[in-house]
């Protein structure tokens, strides 16, 4: 039972192949989870604590919504897996599950690092407005659910970076340590940074937006006349100004560590 | 605020157009759901009470986080909408949030409508066997929130025949008003099937299976090769062994009490 490498297949320990094929996947679920949100307009009372008022709860209907999801899937045991980190990680409840045998792939420091006040900000300050089209009409609860599919998807795909950063160190462990052992985080910023392959996300990502959020019909191979669910140019963005700077971010975090 | 066109995007009341819209968004949501539920392998150990053991909770971990979710959503006022069903409506809290003004589309006996346990039985005894491939990967919880998410999409778009039975209903009531009187289901379903409409939505559901999942790389317009990560011919099957019929069931239910 290799929780590491749900989305691969495989059950061995992950490899640079393996890593980039997870990757490439979770891209599909992302974009999926945007056009599933861009069913609904942006019905901004979801995000109103003062519209909410829920008896015992002080927050939005999105905190409520996700709040106490994170609590029962705690419970069902997803947060035992090292891929998954929790937005309200304070209280969580413990898993009334059988254990899960995890395979040890990361160091154990890398269950420290959770970034997701970074996610959460980011998604509802600026991403969701750039794909929900302004209006209300009423599903608060809904949107609520598919905001929380998008943001469990998003946290999942950037801490993935601690995998990333695993097989990258293992695969050569002298160009890392100098940077390592100097606290170097620019240093390390610079190692992990490939630009050929941030162009190649960003147009893959775009592309998939194209192809998963085109109106599917019998007649054309492509209906959309240009009219995507999800503009393609908002994927880009969301790889170029958060998904990848963020994984990168959590490599270095994770990276620091490593030789703790 | 019209919940009950929350997927066509219209305020006002439901057209056999807005209705056809909605029906044809719908399937692109349950083919996402399906390709993302394929990340995962069977896991049989969800489905075994015997596995799960959770204290206060007779049943398995798949049930447990349904009816959790369900709690939980039923207090973001989720079930309120017309377009939503519980699958575990007995002991369902009450919502927490201001009670939202839903246009009064449908005859408020729709509400006691309501086939989910069919829905249940036919996804985890025969569908999900046609698309998760056999094995176990230890990510039980991941795996029974992506059940759900599946079958809330299944609920939605088959109880959505109580909005396809009134717009068919309001466009021609002469047509149906003898069967209804007569309680002849036989006639109703005869009225309610047109088979070169079903034919075109098995080929659509399929064609969409084999764009939304096929393999999107750069260089190619599809890299599948044939491979997708849901049979498309699945998505077919379950349309015409249960989508459709079972949409027709709920038409039929809730044309008989139409006069009521």
């Amino acid at each position: 039972m290799a929780e590491a490498l749900s989305d691969s297949g495989s059950a061995n320990a992950p490899t640079i192949e393996s890593v980039r094929e997870s990757l490439i996947r979770q891209e599909d679920t992302i974009v999926f989870g945007l056009i599933e949100r861009a069913r609904f307009p942006i019905n901004s009372p979801t995000y109103s604590a003062s519209y909410a008022k829920i008896p015992g709860f002080t927050g939005s209907l999105a905190q409520f919504v996700a709040h106490e999801t994170e609590a029962l899937q705690a419970k069902a045991g997803r947060f035992t897996s090292p891929e998954e980190n929790p937005f309200f990680p304070k209280d969580l409840p413990a898993s009334l599950v059988p254990s899960q045998n995890h395979t040890g792939v990361l160091h154990p420091s890398a269950a420290s690092i959770n970034i997701n006040k970074s996610i959460w900000d980011f998604y509802f300050d600026k991403l969701l407005a750039l794909f929900a089209v302004p209006g209300d009409d009423g599903n608060y609860a809904a949107t609520a659910a598919s905001d929380l599919v998008c943001l469990q998807a998003l946290s999942r795909r950037i801490h993935y970076g601690k995998f990333v950063a695993e097989v990258k160190f293992k695969e050569s462990p002298k160009e890392y340590e100098p940077a390592i052992r100097a606290k170097n985080r620019d240093a390390l910023m610079k190692l992990l940074t490939v630009e050929s392959v941030e162009e190649a996300v960003k147009k893959r990502v775009a592309k998939k937006a194209m192809v998963f959020g085109q109106e599917v019909t019998l007649n054309s191979t492509d209906g959309s006349n240009g009219k995507y669910k999800v503009d393609p140019s908002v994927l880009s963005r969301l790889y170029a100004e958060w998904v990848m700077p963020l994984t990168k971010l959590v490599q270095v975090e994770y990276l620091l560590r490593r030789l703790d």
